[in-house]
C-alpha cells in the first residue's frame, strides 16, 4: 500500500512506547476492518513531525476482503491527515524495506518574508534571502556513492554509512506578493537515493542553508565528505520541511517526475 | 492592515459571543501590544470555517509605534494560523468595508477520487468527476448587474440584493497521481464583484457543482436569477472551500491577477 500522510501530529511512522504514530493509526484502521492484529511494514521510518507523499508498506492478512475494496474500506477509518493512496496484492517475497530500489525525499524551504498559511504545514520558514545558484552547485557533491558519517546522526547504529545518491535536484520558484511586487520564493530540493541515513537529508539541507546563507561554501561539501566528521557539518533542518516523496521498486518506470 | 488566515480554527472573522474569531485573536494581539483596546473594522465578515488570502480591516490608534514596526509586532503575537501581510497608514476617512471598491472570493474544488492531505485545509474535495465546461457557461451568467435573492441566505438583512459581478472565471488543472497516471484535477472558481451578500459565493458554488454534476443546465442560472427564489439553486457549499482572495481600494491597479 502506498500512504500519504501530514506528519504534523505524529510522533513519526513508526511504533513506539507512549506515543500516537502513523503506524499506530493504520494497524488501529487494519483492526476495524478485519478485526486481526497485523504489523506493517514501512519502507522505512520516517521522523516526527516528518511527512510523506509516497510512504509503502507491506503486510500479510488472510482476509478475504477483495483488493479492490481496502483503499476506501481503510480510509473511511483513519484520521483526515492520512490517506491509503494505492493497495496492490504483491508476491509474498516483496518487503517494502528490502525490495525499495530507489527512495526520494522532498524539503521545501520558503524564503518569503512572511510565512504562508496555507502551505506552512509542510515547509521550512527561512524568512531571508538564499544563495540558491552556490545551494544548487554544492548539492552536486552530493550525488554518487559516498562515505556520509558526516551527514547522519551521531545516533545511527547502522555499520555502513555508505549510500549512493543518484539524483539531487533544487528547483527554485519565484513567487508575487499581494501588491504584485515580487518576493523571494520557494526553494525545493529533491534527493534520489538507494537510502538515507538517520537525518542524513535533513543534515545535507542544514548544510545547503548554511551555504545559501554564505557561512560555508559549496566546495566545503566534498571536503565535509571526506573528513566523516559529523561536526563539520551543518544542523539537522526542522522535520516540518522534509516530505518522503516516493519509493520505486524494480519494475517500476525508473524515471519519476516530480508530480503534484 | 492586510491579514490572511487559516478559517478551519475560527468561528469566522467577526467577534460573537462564546465564539473564538480572527477579529478577537488580532484584537488580543493589539492589546498586548500597545496596552489598548482597540476594535478593528473588516471589508466584511467572513464565516465560520472560511479563510483569507486577503482580508483586510482599519483601525484608529494614537500609539506612537512606527508603522514600519506593526507587521513583525504584530505577527510575534498572533497564532500561527493569522499572519499580518501589510500594514499602511490611511487618511481618516478610509473605511475598509465602505472604501472597498472590488473584492475577489476564490472556491477551489479537489475532483480527484481521493483528498490530498496537503491542500485539504482550503478545497473542498469532491470525489466524482463535473462538466467543467458545463460549469463554465452557467459562471459566466452570474456576470453584470443582478438581483441575487436566488443565491443568498434566507437570513440576509440586507435592503438590496442587487449586487455587480465584474469577473467570473474558472482555472481546471489537471493533476497525475503518483504512478503517473491522470486523476482528475483541481477546479478554482474566481469570483470579483463589488459586495457579495450572506452565502452568496458558497450559493453560486453550490449550484455550478449542481451543474457540473448534470442536476442543472447552465441555461438555468439566468431562470434562477429571475425567479428570486433561493429555493430554485443549489445548496451552500461547504466553507472550507471558500477563500476571500482579494480586496481592492481605490487609488490601485484595477486589474489584479491570481497571485500566488
Amino acid at each position: 500500500m502506498r500512504v500519504s500522510y501530514l506528519g504534523t501530529a505524529y510522533s513519526g511512522f513508526q511504533t513506539q512506547l507512549n506515543a500516537d504514530t502513523v503506524q499506530d493509526q493504520i494497524e488501529k484502521a487494519i483492526h476495524r476492518l478485519t478485526g486481526d492484529d497485523i504489523k506493517i511494514h514501512s519502507s522505512g521510518r520516517t521522523d516526527k513531525g516528518v511527512h510523506a507523499r509516497g510512504q509503502v508498506f507491506h503486510f500479510h492478512t488472510k482476509s478475504i476482503i477483495p483488493i479492490k475494496r481496502w483503499r476506501m474500506a481503510l480510509n473511511a477509518r483513519l484520521p483526515d491527515d492520512i490517506v491509503i493512496e494505492d493497495v496492490n496484492e504483491v508476491p509474498l517475497e516483496f518487503h517494502a524495506r528490502r525490495s525499495a530500489k530507489r527512495k526520494t525525499y522532498r524539503y521545501r524551504i520558503n524564503t518569503n518574508l512572511l510565512p504562508n498559511i496555507f502551505t506552512r504545514f509542510y515547509e521550512f520558514h527561512h524568512p531571508a534571502p538564499l544563495l540558491v545558484d552556490e545551494m544548487r552547485i554544492a548539492l552536486q557533491f552530493f550525488v554518487g556513492t559516498h562515505d556520509f558519517t558526516s551527514f547522519c546522526s551521531l545516533k545511527s547504529d547502522k555499520d555502513s554509512h555508505e549510500r549512493t545518491i543518484y539524483e539531487a535536484s533544487l528547483e527554485f520558484t519565484p513567487t508575487t506578493n499581494l501588491n504584485g511586487t515580487s518576493d523571494r520564493g520557494i526553494i525545493e530540493i529533491y534527493l534520489t537515493g538507494n537510502g538515507f541515513l538517520y537525518n542524513m537529508v535533513r543534515i545535507i539541507v542544514g548544510t545547503l542553508i548554511e551555504i545559501g546563507e554564505g557561512k560555508k561554501n559549496a566546495l566545503d561539501v566534498p571536503l565535509i565528505l571526506q573528513a566523516k566528521n559529523r561536526s563539520l557539518s551543518g544542523p539537522t533542518a526542522v522535520a516540518g520541511g522534509l516530505t518522503l516523496w516516493h519509493v520505486e521498486y524494480s519494475g517500476e518506470q525508473e524515471k519519476q517526475d516530480h508530480l503534484d
